[in-house]
Order: C-alpha cells, then structure tokens, then sequence
C-alpha cells in the first residue's frame, strides 16, 4: 500500500478509533457500532474500505458472527519540514535482518534475534505436552511455572523492545531537527537570493553518489531537463566538476 | 499538534500535493491553484487549514503578493499490527540532546553535534565579508573557493544525516516486527482461550516498571478498574506479585 492512501484511509476519525478498538481486540460490526456510536451501516462501510486496502481481515466464528481483526503489521512515516515533505510506509523489516550492517546505527539488545528463536512460548508449549494426562499436582506446578518464566520472559522482551523503539523514535526527531538546519544552511550558501531549494537537493543527490541526471532526478524527484539544467548551473558557479570521460558528475575540489 | 489533527489534515490529497509544493519553494495562491489543476478558492481553503494548524505561514513580499511557506518541523509516525495501533507526531528534538544517553541505540556520525556549528556557511560568510571593496579577483576567487567548501562539506553532512536516517528508519521497522512477534507469543502464553490482549499490555508494562493501577492505567490507556481486574486475575494466575507493604505490582519470580 503506498503511503497516500494510507493517508487518506488514516485521515478519518472513525476510522482510527475503529483500528484502535481492533488493536485490542477483534470485534464484530455491532460491537464496533456500540464502543464508536455510529450506524452499523457506517461500520460496514468504514470495515469494507479497511478490507479493501488489506488493513483489516474478517472470520466467521462459530455462531456464524463475523469478526474483523487488523492483518497487516505496517509504519507510516511523514517527515514535514520548511525544505522537506516526506512520506513512507513500510512493512516491518525482516526479524533476521543484520541490523549490524547497518554504517551508522548500533544496537544494543540483551535479547537478540538469535536467541528469540531459542526462547519463549514455544518451548513452554513442548514441556507442557510433555506432561501426561496422570500428571499429579506437582507436573502442573511445573507446567505453570514453565508457562510463567515464559510469559515473564517475553513481557522483559517486549518492554526492552518498547524502549528501543522510543529511543530510536528520539533519534529521528533528533536527525529531522539537523536535516533541517543543514538544508537551511546549505540553501543559504548556495542561493541566497532564490527561494528554489531545488540547488541544495541536487548537490546534497550529487554528494550521496548519484552521478548522472537520472539518477539524480530519481533522488531529487525532478524532471530530468529540470535537473541538467541545475547541474550545469551548479557546474557553472564551481560547485561541482563532470569527468570529462565517463560525463559523471561530482562535487568540486 | 496532536497525531489526529495532524492525520486530518494529511488525508486529504490536495493538501499534500501543497505541502510538497511548498517545500520545493515558497509559493502564491496563484502558482499553486495553477501547479494542482485546482479553483484559487479551494486552495486558499487548504492554506487556511494548514495555517489554522500552523503548517503554513504566509508573508508579503515587495509587490504586495502573499507567498506561503512550510512553517514548521514536525514528524508523524504511525505504527499498525494486530496488537498495536499507536500514532505519535512529534518535534525534532533538540540538536544539543545528548543521543549518547541512550540505552540501546548508538549512532556514529563523522559530523557530530559540537563540529557543526564550528563549521560551515557562516564561517563562509564572514570571510566573504572580510572581502573589502577594492578586493583583486584573486580575493574573490578565494570567497568563492571558501563558499564552495562550506557548501560541499554542508552537502556531505547532508548525505551522511539522510543515510542514518534511512538506517534508523530500517531499525524502527525491524523493532516494529519484533514487537509484533513478541506480543503474538505474549498472548498465546497469557491467554490462549480469549482474544483479549489486554493481559499482554498489562504484564509488558509492570515489567516495564508500572508498579501502580494508576500507572499501568497509564501506560496501556485503558480504564483504571479494568486494569485492576487484569493484575488481579495475572496475579491469581501466577504471572504478577504484590509486594504487602507497598501495593506495588512486579513480575512474579
């Protein structure tokens, strides 16, 4: 799903609470209807727009009652600033990816993605299936020990988890608030007098290994002949040089 | 501005389509009703809007034509899975914050926090300015030279801070999947009859120090009383303690 009609999906208020009540638990239509105080009809419609996009799944229960619960696991980011207007959705990133890879980002975590497999539920589901069906009072015990450590387990996880999440969420303010400033700056060195910032995205483009126009224009998200036109500017007031071989361009000096 | 009004305002396409105008360049109500196709009266109700929300301002310039500009920095994220529908819209945060603070999360930058304001435009600017009006071409030259420099080093920082932010961005994506994992395994160890996650949130949030029915009330917004029920039934269950003295809630074990 691309991040506009996430948008314009998320951009109703019903809507929201209605994927916040899922978020908790899954509900049927006269359910939802009662928690929002909305016609069921306008439920359904609201519940169809949400299916639709793949946000939201149905079942049928025993009862034949249909229950709606959230599908989809995704994060939408907005970025809004004087030089920047930038939206994203993604799905989550794989649990195996090597976020050591990562240049410029570390993370610190007791419970890695190793060990996540190692530990949890499942190995509570196996020593309760170990025990027999003439299991005195003590196997229980056990059992629900087990279960408890488990259970403890993941809750220590998760909070551990939540923290990560906050300050990496910290971590991004913090980088927003320096691509701001640093796009002001740049604006200001290179163009006093236009309000264009068009100049400081092809060379921060040009500084972030795009070398020819249309891979800045894929970076910069301009039309081509928009770009080359900036790019000889750029070229013209000594801000960047083009190999006169392979016509790929690069910052001066 | 909270995330809802926010949401609001985003979910409406044209508004976006003004918001990403606008952070190209500073625009009049006349470029922008003939850049979207759309009345000058409708996008002067959409600039009302986003100033009313104080996204947008507007100044006057010499020929007493009204230009509208991105006023603000601001980032909005929201986060969808089964268990989880949390928005959250937030400033950048501080450039001075000390990210070395945090627990879980380090970030490598070659341009830190202090080096940036020893560098850059400003010290470009006052060597041009020490340019006095009898300056040779050569002194000019090297205006130019120190004015390239500033804006290069400006474009690298730029490069660099747009790469860790596509770094954190990649990290927050793989947290949200754990969580999303984490919590599906909390709530089969917790409750594997009942749909109600509630129990999940409450134990992930006494281990994550919620000692109080007010504070986990708190931390998982939901009403005081229904919390009180679900640490007694976790307690009764094995999962929770309460210390005699104090009343305060832990992990059993």
């Amino acid at each position: 799903m691309d991040s506009a009609e996430l948008l314009d999906i998320l951009g109703n208020e019903n809507r929201r609470r209605i994927l916040r009540l899922l978020s908790r638990k899954p509900c049927y239509v006269t359910e939802i209807s009662e928690y929002l105080g909305v016609s069921p009809k306008a439920v359904i419609d609201h519940l169809r727009r949400l299916e639709d996009a793949g946000l939201v799944e149905s079942r049928t229960d025993d009862q034949r009652r249909k229950y709606f619960s959230i599908s989809r696991n995704l994060r939408l980011e907005v970025s809004v600033s004087p030089y920047e207007f930038g939206m994203k959705s993604a799905y989550p990133a794989s649990a195996n990816l090597d976020v050591s890879r990562c240049r410029y980002v570390s993370l610190d975590l007791q419970f890695g993605p190793e060990s996540a497999e190692s530990r949890g539920v499942n190995e509570g589901d196996d020593e309760g299936a170990k025990v027999d069906d003439s299991g005195s009072a003590d196997d229980t015990d056990e059992t629900n020990g087990a279960a408890v450590a488990a259970a403890t387990d993941l809750a220590d996880e998760l909070d551990e988890l939540q923290q990560l999440q906050r300050e990496l969420s910290l971590a991004q303010r913090w980088v927003h608030g320096r691509i701001a400033d640093v796009q002001a700056r740049l604006s200001d060195a290179l163009d006093a007098d236009s309000e264009d910032r068009l100049h400081a995205e092809v060379l921060a483009a040009v500084a972030g290994g795009a070398a020819t126009p249309t891979e800045v224009s894929r970076t910069v998200e301009a039309p081509k002949p928009v770009v080359e036109e900036c790019l000889s500017e750029l070229a013209d007031r000594g801000f960047l040089e083009r190999d006169g071989e392979t016509e790929e361009w690069a910052l001066a000096g």
